[in-house]
């Protein structure tokens, strides 16, 4: 059976991408070795990490000053070493609290130094984006997170931002048209619009590095991986290669303008049945709903086991809400094809009738 | 033309594991869905990761009370985790330096704190093990490297050491028995024995930790890791789970044990060439000459293109040596078939006819 996978990731990938990747499993660049046992200093993987790059900085128009780097831990490593790159001793920096992740961040950055949150939706479940807060200029940084995928909701505007501008975009990265120049470092988790898990892309701009007077581990320091083109220890060699392959894929479907529209089209054809639908109700404030993670409830929870039932029969996965928010969580990343949205609005109506 | 991949790392796998990966990457579990899009959360990769965990205690025979990690970010992570997480503020550490690695396990402690160095091989162009050295009672640990790659040398013992005691075992973890109660923190990148880059395998004693007095970053402690059975947030879980295949594959074979036979068989017949070969002389002293690395050089410059074109007619590759060294390396970790190595030794004695 075709399985529909809506998982908040990692997720779903384009199926060519899956072969191709599958493929170098066994016998990358037609030399017979494996792309997991080839040197990552030998010259095919090395054109990989740099074709990659490239595809980031076309695909998201990155401008000249800025480094790309893929680097492992996650989003989760990044949370600390925005503070230890950016936050000077005795300095301070700007958080928006907008759910989990958010918060994980804040609480790292705290371990730092003073860490003010200048917006908060805490009061509400997080199921709205706080707006019309002020960042204080003397904050070395401020840090938002650009969609969360437990509580679908994303940011649509950035605030004006007179200290340097930290996004995590992990869970949005690629799905729509973002100005580069209005940040000045973001990162991602790779398991989401770009690859497997493993990997994490970081852009960020070089002349901001430097400067808190630290003494940061080498590791940790971004500077330490521009210089070493991101390859300043063994770097993960199939999570990189997965995640280029995906972007090569990307540019040829049209690149982030497309999959932004298609992205609209997907997640409107979404939103307008759970509105229309008497059955569901959307949970995030419709101004600040999220394209990537739909987040919906029953109205009437006797009706569960029903459409449970209803969505697995027809190969719908991942499709079971956050245990903060309840309900459903149809995550809708770039990969997602429509006919699969078409599916769950299907066994939607059919729950109607 | 079938390949004879003495790459150094990341290296040679076993076929099955190649084909298993690949087939994984396609549709995992028989659920139509590829491993790298489903979730972490999801039961078949839970049951992935216990796996690989219950199999590194089964061949290593991990005794009680020590805890098994997969996390990310390489040896050069925990070059700084383990200061991180051993070092006492104001403490002290002491290292022996064999050799790159080692030397850049030692510059990140010092950024940690005072840290000696007790043995020391750097006048030889690391080309042995330093012994007889001793380690201070009131160090806070001792580091060593077990497997020196790029010189070719390994510790065939390890000392008595009256703190605790950490190794980095990158590059010769599964390869040989190991008692794992001599030691109270063992790190390994994957990418040698044990899977593809992108996943590092730590054992750690649960009760060294927790007791130096840093705020330590929450992703840099092992503490977080363990409570969270390394699921804090997403794993690798394409590296992951390709060494769960590895470490099955090892099991079957026999295990450690086997495996080091094996190993020993391999390694003295390459040795007892470069040393009955008149055009060959080995780099490493004997005693501390690596089953897993072999360095070796021409002992007449001139036969170097004759014997480059030689190996690489029958399909041998990565056997240049590190530039630190010059020569060739034979890396022959454990998935390398002797009948490589008879390869390598055919070309060593056509060169010399």
């Amino acid at each position: 059976m075709k399985k529909h996978n809506f998982s908040a990731g990692p997720c779903i990938l384009p199926k060519e991408v899956l072969i191709k990747a599958a493929d170098a499993v066994m016998n990358f660049n037609n030399d017979n070795l494996s792309l997991i046992e080839i040197s990552h200093r030998s010259k095919p993987f090395v054109e990989v990490m740099e074709k990659a790059q490239i595809l980031v900085k076309e695909l998201l128009d990155v401008p000249e000053g800025y480094s790309v780097l893929f680097l492992q831990g996650g989003a989760s490593l990044e949370f600390l070493m925005v503070p230890y790159n950016l936050m000077r001793d005795g300095g301070k920096a700007a958080y928006t609290n907008t759910g989990t992740w958010a918060k994980k961040a804040i609480a790292e950055a705290k371990k730092f130094g003073d860490t003010i949150v200048v917006g908060n939706s805490a009061d509400k479940n997080y199921n709205y984006i706080p707006k019309g807060y002020k960042i204080p200029e003397d904050a070395d940084y401020f840090h938002c997170t650009s969609n969360n995928t437990i509580y679908g909701t994303q940011m649509k505007e950035f605030p004006y931002c007179p200290t340097l501008m930290v996004c995590d975009m992990s869970s949005d990265i690629f799905s729509r048209k973002i100005e580069i120049s209005h940040f000045d470092l973001i990162y991602a988790g790779a398991q989401k619009n770009m690859g497997p898990a493993g990997t994490t892309l970081v852009i960020v701009k070089d002349e901001i590095l430097g400067k808190t007077g630290r003494n940061i581990p080498t590791m940790l320091d971004y500077t330490t991986h521009i210089k070493k083109e991101s390859m300043f220890n063994t770097p993960p060699v199939f999570a990189v290669y997965v995640s280029m392959l995906t972007l090569q894929w990307l540019k040829a479907l049209g690149g982030v303008e497309q999959i932004e529209k298609m992205n609209q089209e997907k997640s409107d054809l979404l939103y307008n049945e759970i509105d229309r639908n008497p059955l569901f109700t959307g949970t995030a404030k419709k101004e600040d709903r999220s394209n990537m993670n739909v987040c919906f409830l029953l109205t009437d929870e006797n009706k569960k086991d029903a459409f449970d039932k209803l969505w697995n029969e027809t190969g719908i996965r991942g499709i079971k809400g956050h245990r903060s928010v309840g309900g459903y969580r149809a995550s809708i990343y770039n990969s997602m094809p429509i006919e699969s949205i078409q599916v769950l609005i299907d066994v939607m109506q059919k729950l109607e009738e």
